[in-house]
């Protein structure tokens, strides 16, 4: 483990570009000050926010580029104006090179997750990216796995997300043997959806030593907690996450509104409001900021484009969870272990 | 429009049969007086159910059967052992008979799709069936298709599904020209899921008298309300649709026990019942029970099996709705026209 976490940040990346990406690098600061950053952006925009906070300035390095990936590029045009000089390229370079052990932007999804197979290459065994969120649940957390990064996923594809994911949660979550379910759904007639059942009969057949695999999960189960790591594919992944995100403020506007339309309730919103303080810090989505891209050589973490400085903070603080416990490593070893094991046991036909 | 709406149920249905799917009954009477019921069931569960509510027994019909569909067994199976004879099955066949204008049954889904789908046919240039339910957004309320009928869609489908769904939103929600939007994902990278896209482009150029094609949304779209109809195929909908159930009640939890932690919060709660009591109504899933099946020659409405009384009473209310404006003639018409209009701009390429 090193003594300090370098982080490389895209400084231009986001709706709102340096000026949250620079507040949030201090307040990440403040929670672990073991950090290092290493900035990369436009100088005339970036400088100035960093040497107005001494603290941070002490502990970063900036490098200027004058080109930034716009938010509504598509990833083949962001690499093509983009590759080698852009503060999201230069950013994920730094992890390529070592210089820092996580590289964080608020960017453009596809551009970033584009980038950072082109610059850093798969791991071994995995042919395609994933990114992964922690999920607050009613027992506490879950890891969710793939968000978005590729569309469909064939049995194989979704037995390596299960190993990735449970790594993951052992990492973040702190659980030694977590419990994965394979999202799916109820309607008896289609649960057969092949590549999910082939990838059930493959986790409940290999009893891989690092997971609990318990079956399938149905969308409710992620926000009851039914189990620790939740995989699926990333187009139902994706609107499986906005579909919650969208319900939880939906349902907090209806507190607001219920709280306010009566004196009665405005009296009652007087006396517990510590209590709808606390409320609000807890379904607050800023708190679980931060997507880990998975499967690849290099730890890259995609913070919510349209967050402020708390939730790109958010995002730092998983960047520093999963580098402290050596993700990539741990994902490594595992994958290693279960192609060595899928050789072993099925006579050399897996690679 | 008929003088009283006959509503066929099956009161073997549902995880609580009889007592809830007759309690229901008793409740939707009442919001709607002008209802026959018909029963399929067996008579010694049934019969002592509707005859201790006389105002009920005056507009229900009974039949006996002791055939019921078991809420775990196989489509296939629920086919070989409840066709002509199971109160599910009697229930569709009332519907096809023309004895009533519409099935409900809160039993296994699977089952009462294949059984629907047997009895009573697809509509002509419908392939596939589709689940319609009422969406509760922060704008009001949206018709969100499919639900989980069938896995995966080709773009003739999807643009089926808009054209059904738009129906729908015509007809329950009362709104002449609904905005229609695909779900999909926000990466730029695989927002070309080919048959989304495809779909898109038809529903961009054939321009649909009956509908407002606005694009595509994402999974946090469908609770803000962005359109009036969200259309996907039936897995990612399925998921979207339980991922916000899960939160909808991990929310209710949270301020459930924000208001019992501290003093403050307890008195508040005693000031503000009467703003709780309305949110708890307001986030009540019972009141969006009742899942519509569309693409078939008659109605079926697929209630929870896990709900209430109160709940049942909801997918029944929402059968009369469906019946009161002719859902199925609107959308046979709708249909009927835009094949009429692709085999004319095609030049009978499409059928």
């Amino acid at each position: 483990m090193p003594d300090k976490v370098r982080i490389a940040l895209d400084a231009m990346g986001g709706d709102h570009g340096p000026a949250v990406v620079v507040a949030g690098a201090e307040l990440a600061l403040r929670h672990n000050p073991a950090t290092e950053f290493l900035f990369f952006g436009d100088a005339a925009q970036v400088s100035p926010l960093i040497d107005a906070r001494p603290e941070l300035q002490a502990v970063s390095k900036f490098t200027h580029t004058e080109v930034a990936v716009r938010m509504d590029a598509k990833p083949s045009q962001a690499l093509r104006y983009g590759r080698w000089k852009s503060s999201m390229w230069l950013a994920i370079a730094a992890v390529k090179k070592g210089d820092a052990d996580v590289a964080i932007s608020g960017g453009n999804t596809g551009a970033l997750m584009a980038m950072a197979k082109f610059e850093l290459k798969m791991l071994p065994g995995i042919d395609r990216p994933a990114i992964a969120a922690v999920w607050p649940t009613l027992r506490g957390q879950s890891i969710v796995l793939d968000l978005g990064a590729s569309i469909g996923a064939d049995a194989e594809h979704l037995v390596n997300l299960a190993m990735m994911g449970a790594a993951t949660a052992r990492i973040l979550l702190g659980i030694e043997r977590p419990t994965v379910g394979l999202l799916n759904i109820g309607v008896e007639e289609v649960k057969g959806l092949e590549p999910v059942r082939e990838a059930g009969r493959m986790l409940r057949e290999e009893k891989l030593p690092n997971l609990d695999y318990v079956g399938f999960v149905e969308g409710d189960d992620i926000g009851l907690g039914k189990v620790d790591v939740v995989v699926t594919e990333g187009f139902a992944g994706n609107i499986a996450l906005k579909a919650a995100e969208g319900t939880a403020r939906q349902m907090g506007e209806y507190v607001r509104d219920a709280m306010s339309r009566t004196l009665g309730a405005r009296i009652g919103y007087l006396f517990a409001r510590s209590a709808f303080r606390k409320l609000k810090e807890r379904i607050d989505p800023r708190r679980s900021n931060g997507g880990v891209f998975l499967g690849l050589n290099g730890i890259v973490i995609k913070s919510h484009g349209g967050t402020d400085a708390e939730g790109f903070a958010a995002a730092i603080g998983v960047g520093h969870g999963v580098v402290r416990d050596e993700l990539l490593a741990k994902i490594s070893f595992t994958l290693g272990r279960h192609h060595d094991y899928r050789r072993h046991a099925l006579g050399g036909a897996a690679s």
